[in-house]
């Protein structure tokens, strides 16, 4: 392959659609079709129906936990988590993490205070949460990245030492494990995400988990306009329902979990295999004595090795029409109005730095077949071939401009 | 008909199936199917897709505004409009409204200060909501009760004189006018509902209508995660994205908008022809010289004429499975938080009060034919003979309990 040959620099793009990191898992046709006339037929829309309340029961059961109460989106499941919890004044959140689990806690009206993260891990120690509390903390919100779990013994003993409502993003973590236990069961509550990129697609969606009554009963109560005799008193409610659709989409694709995770794993184990040889693209490891979903295929990218910098490859591949991730990229302490409160000023978060500057995601999903991964990873390989001219091509150009 | 006869008083209920306010407007299955497909083939499932985009120019040329963008539910079309205009303090809101516009503000981080409404126009006068403003105002958030205009260049000279963001929960007013003009297209910005009840039916779902294109550049930005080179700065964001398949119901119901209405019309215009020798049956009257969607047929109850209570009407027609709403009720002012907040405390809400106890909605929609107004009223028509027995047999039974 030569330089003129990428698309970047004028020749054909390697795929003619686009290829995602998505997983845009699709139950088949004639399933959805027939689910659907179903709704239409009930002419039950909405307002917890009967494929909302199925949802609810089937995902409880696959998590082992008591409670799984459905929202339109992770985002309204963390929302109405803080706020039904009574969460004030501050909360601990890390600075790697998707912006939407930062957000959420601006708008339950309390203050977040970022914190870094271990860079192994990728989630903060005890240690690094202890650090960030202050008089008017009330909680912590940990993100299970990559679905791996965020929760620790010294997590919770920090909780409770500290009187804190320890909760948890969850929404990468459909079907993954800590320590053999289902994710969903941990902290106070665990907020999920149905969205289409997820390995459940309810279009988009969401789930509060919980295996606390009392709690429960807020989040349903949260999630409606309309008091009912049963809940607890002062509640401040939202519109998060879920429709009948978005469950009947979810219901279908949690059917199909276990094919879409060993999908998963067989493209991810493409992946490792084909790039093992690859000087300075490392691909992010998961532990085998813990169950994950597969969905994130994370590569960790050595510009002193491999020749390009992860901003450079991720501009190569999207000419070839290879839409890679960088996620989260840049860290939520460089993201306004986070970069400016005083919470964070004057801190320093080096290990989230460092991971947002390499990290990048490759295709995978349902429209990624293992022939796809071998093409992938063999332009990555004629890519690191041309680094040399690639980096000589840029620095010439940039003298000429 | 004898007291017996009446579901309550153990006869056969007079609908074997439940009869609703909702409109529950659905498309032939045969276009529904279609639509739905098309997305599966796309795999285009949620993110501002090619149906959402369709939606948002159909119902801006529908309404002659010039942006409309649409978002997830009405409740988050209020939280983004509020947060993204930039409110703080207090903001003045009927106590005579849905739950939701309310607790939209609470969410956006703002004071809400109720305000009664005018016995007739059911709305805030100019008059109503001056008394209502302090030095914390920064705006005012008017209901378009039964798709009936709020807004009044009152409103707005008011509005302009103190510096004030004007807005306006356009929920039940989809297709309705103020003085000809099209509701959507006042204020800074306007709040619209596709929820399953409404006459364009997502079965979630919601829009956001402005002629401004800085603040439309503003609500398109807060509702998503992540920023785009053309956003505004200091938006906060949230996921307030509609999906793929809630936008084919509500275009497919857009398209039959106006056989909806004619439809709704049709059975207003039969309620108010049987209900009209009916005493302390009025039937609320919507003006001829604009265009409503006649969603609602409002009925008041004078129980000192008819003999029977709003809520013990309700309680016999809802046996009979006639499921008719008492919206709003109670008011806002009676609702907790907001019942003890200091902004209420000491203040009092008569029209409100009365509103909110005679006031019901009877059954409407695509689910109710014109034969069934026929026997709703001719039902009701025998339970106001009836009321001195019903009456009678209350008393006896409570001093028997």
């Amino acid at each position: 392959m030569r330089l003129q040959d990428l698309a970047a620099f004028g020749g054909q793009p390697l795929f003619s659609e686009l290829k995602h990191t998505a997983q845009m898992n699709l139950p088949e046709w004639s399933k959805l079709k027939n689910t659907l006339r179903g709704i239409v037929e009930r002419s039950y829309f909405t307002n917890h129906g009967p494929l909302v309340n199925q949802l609810e029961q089937e995902f409880a059961k696959a998590l082992g936990v008591r409670h799984a109460i459905c929202v339109s989106n992770g985002t309204s499941a963390l929302m109405i988590m803080c706020r039904a919890l009574g969460m004030r004044g501050e909360v601990i959140v890390p600075a790697f993490t998707f912006p939407a689990t930062v957000q959420a806690l601006t708008w339950a009206g309390v203050t977040p205070v970022l914190c870094d993260v271990h860079s192994q891990t990728q989630t903060p120690t005890a240690r690094q949460v202890e650090a960030c509390i202050t008089r008017r903390t009330t909680g912590v919100l940990l993100t299970h990245v990559w679905g791996q779990s965020a929760y620790s013994d010294d997590i919770q003993k920090l909780a409770d030492a500290y009187a804190l409502n320890l909760i948890f993003d969850a929404c990468q973590a459909i079907g993954c494990t800590h320590l053999g236990h289902q994710l969903g069961n941990f902290g106070k509550a665990e907020a999920f995400s149905f969205h289409a990129t997820k390995i459940v697609n309810a279009t988009e969606g969401g789930c509060i988990t919980t295996n606390d009554d009392h709690f429960a009963r807020c989040f349903r109560a949260a999630r409606s306009f309309h008091e009912t005799p049963d809940d607890p008193p002062g509640i401040l409610r939202m519109n998060g329902k879920m429709s009948e659709a978005q469950a009947a989409f979810a219901l279908l694709t949690l059917e199909e979990f276990e094919q879409n995770l060993t999908a998963n794993h067989d493209r991810y184990t493409a992946y490792c295999r084909e790039l093992s040889a690859l000087p300075g693209i490392v691909v992010g490891v998961y532990s085998d004595s813990e169950v994950n979903n597969y969905q994130y295929v994370n590569v960790y990218i050595e510009a002193e090795v491999c020749g390009l910098t992860r901003d450079e490859l991720f501009d190569l591949l999207a000419a070839e029409n290879i839409i890679c991730r960088r996620h989260f990229s840049p860290g939520m302490h460089r993201i306004p109005p986070y970069d400016s409160m005083p919470q964070q000023i004057g801190r320093t978060f080096p290990v989230t730095d460092r991971l947002c500057e390499r990290i990048m995601q490759l295709p995978n999903g349902q429209q990624v077949s293992i022939e796809d991964v071998t093409r992938i990873c063999g332009l990555l390989s004629e890519i690191i071939a041309l680094a040399p001219e690639i980096r000589a091509y840029h620095q010439s150009h940039q003298c000429l401009g």
